[in-house]
């Protein structure tokens, strides 16, 4: 059996590079696995980062990133789409592996050691985020974790954690692998100075207007080696050639790769015969999107239902991982009581 | 208002020194303060000792640990005594507070550092230990927590994690005071080698049978300067003398007193002394254990209210946290669904 975890962190605000490396290939693998395709949005997770946490946004950042991924494809009555702390098992297994996680395997964490390396102050949620972000996984026992390649270091860390946890308590959680998206290409940003992210100011938003998109793909650079409109050009080597194959059809890519190399086409016109695709695209998921809006009880009623669902496999986990333990049960006597109501 | 809150180590096992440094505290607070009297058998703490805590016997020793404290007096009628892991709230405030924690801070505790330096891998959950702690105590809103003085860095730790989430988020906690028991002397080991624990192997417990613990009293070392029978001895430089006054009355203490510093009685005859008082003060509790022991629904009753009078609390206080905090509620849309029901 396969199950799929992944977390989303809580923003509304997402662009391409994260729809065509990351959302695209949660509704693939939702259509492929239905419930057992799990999509959690983070906002336990979302506390340890000051820079991007406002008590005042959390909670309207969970319903917009929510909603833009259900307008995305994410179809809440297919997979499991909830909010992680709706779920409190998940801080409550968490606990239980931070006393089996060694300070210094977290000390060693990458990801750690670059943002402490930036703070004056490193909050302790920093240090625990990789044990938060194994119990997430684990809960579910899910065995398929689609994420980028900077959390490889993390997956690897759940897997030592699943063993532990199995190793003092007996076989209880599989070890879960990392699978990246085929088309988790590395989406250029509109500036053409590498990776499409929020923090270099050079995204395209799934949300963003035609307009205001196009405002942005008018002067972006192209091969530097086509100065002139006569020159030939090497689509290859022009980030606007990359969102061709991310937005268009084989048809308009044939025709503008083949325009490119010959200069039968320029590069404005190349950029023109981008906006159609751009347009297919995006406009249905703006639409879902403008209509999810109107209807928050849509969204609302989306994350009850999913946390209802993630719930009910979270809880026979913490069933089993608390007998393990050895914590002590009021089950019995609930029955008990219950029966002679 | 004065609100109590302490953490119970899960251990059945208590000696005379928890007894009179601890257990009759919590019971006289509880009589002042009734259900403002907040009692927790922290066996979420306890797998943070890996020396002490063994999965097969956790239950045991919760049920144990709660019916010790009740033979000795403290009653569930009266205070509120629950499991921890019975009240999910606290692993959801201790996220919290990680969150706002620095590492440096937690790294700098005393007890830390010195359990961290007698073990090779040293678990997350003890560093974490201070910040779920002050979860536990805040949870309630307790402003007095009854500890031993060796807890006075955790409590200075957890008036600093108050300070912080108030100045982050607005008023919420109180910053609680540890208080010292005035009779909370240090009881000695039966060694005369210091003060009792378990670790020393030099207890009386609080359930073992007369014959034993006069097999312990009846050679145990007494004022050394009392080298004969005819010398004169110093009761205040006699643990037999600390003994008595704990458990004899009063007239036995000024007969034994006079008689040690004017030879008048031997040490065999001052230790037979002991006996009645130490008889009168653990008998009764001995028979209430037997009489719990033999009726563990008793217990596990009690743990059951205990657990509904604590999370009562802990979630009028969550449900302000979360709410300060941003995090995505679904109550309005529960609401709107009982109500159509």
């Amino acid at each position: 059996m396969t199950r799929v975890f992944s977390g989303i962190q809580p923003t509304g605000d997402i662009h391409i590079g994260n729809y065509f490396g990351a959302v695209q290939n949660y509704v693939k693998l939702g259509q492929q696995f239905g419930k057992d395709a799990i999509y959690c949005i983070v906002d336990l997770h979302a506390l340890t980062n000051p820079a991007a946490y406002d008590p005042a946004l959390l909670t309207q950042r969970t319903h917009e990133a929510t909603l833009v991924n259900m307008a995305a494809g994410l179809d809440p009555e297919n997979v499991i789409l909830f909010v992680q702390s709706h779920v409190r098992d998940h801080v409550e297994l968490g606990w239980i592996f931070t006393t089996l996680t060694p300070v210094g395997e977290l000390e060693r964490m990458t990801q750690y050691k670059d943002k402490a390396s930036t703070l004056e102050s490193v909050p302790a949620g920093l240090l625990m985020y990789p044990v938060l972000q194994a119990a997430d996984i684990l809960l579910y026992k899910a065995d398929t974790v689609p994420v980028g390649e900077d959390q490889e270091q993390h997956i690897e860390l759940t897997r030592e954690v699943a063993r532990r946890f199995n190793n003092t308590f007996g076989a209880t959680f599989p070890e879960p692998k990392s699978v990246h998206a085929k088309n988790a290409l590395r989406v250029p940003g509109i500036d053409g100075q590498g990776k499409m992210s929020k923090s270099k100011g050079n995204t395209i938003g799934v949300l963003e207007d035609m307009e205001s998109i196009w405002q942005k793909v008018r002067p972006a650079p192209t091969d530097p080696a086509r100065v002139r409109r006569s020159d030939p050009g090497d689509p290859d080597k022009c980030l606007i050639g990359d969102y061709h194959k991310l937005f268009s059809d084989d048809e308009t890519i044939v025709k503008v790769y083949e325009g490119c190399r010959t200069a039968g086409i320029g590069c404005v016109d190349c950029k023109k015969m981008l906006m159609p695709g751009v347009e297919r695209t995006l406009v249905p998921i703006q639409d879902r999107a403008s209509a999810l809006r109107r209807d928050s009880d849509a969204v609302r009623g989306a994350l009850e239902r999913g946390a209802n669902e993630a719930r009910a496999i979270a809880e026979r986990t913490m069933s089993e991982v608390n007998d393990k333990v050895g914590f002590y049960r009021l089950g019995r006597l609930a029955e008990t009581t219950a029966s002679t109501k």
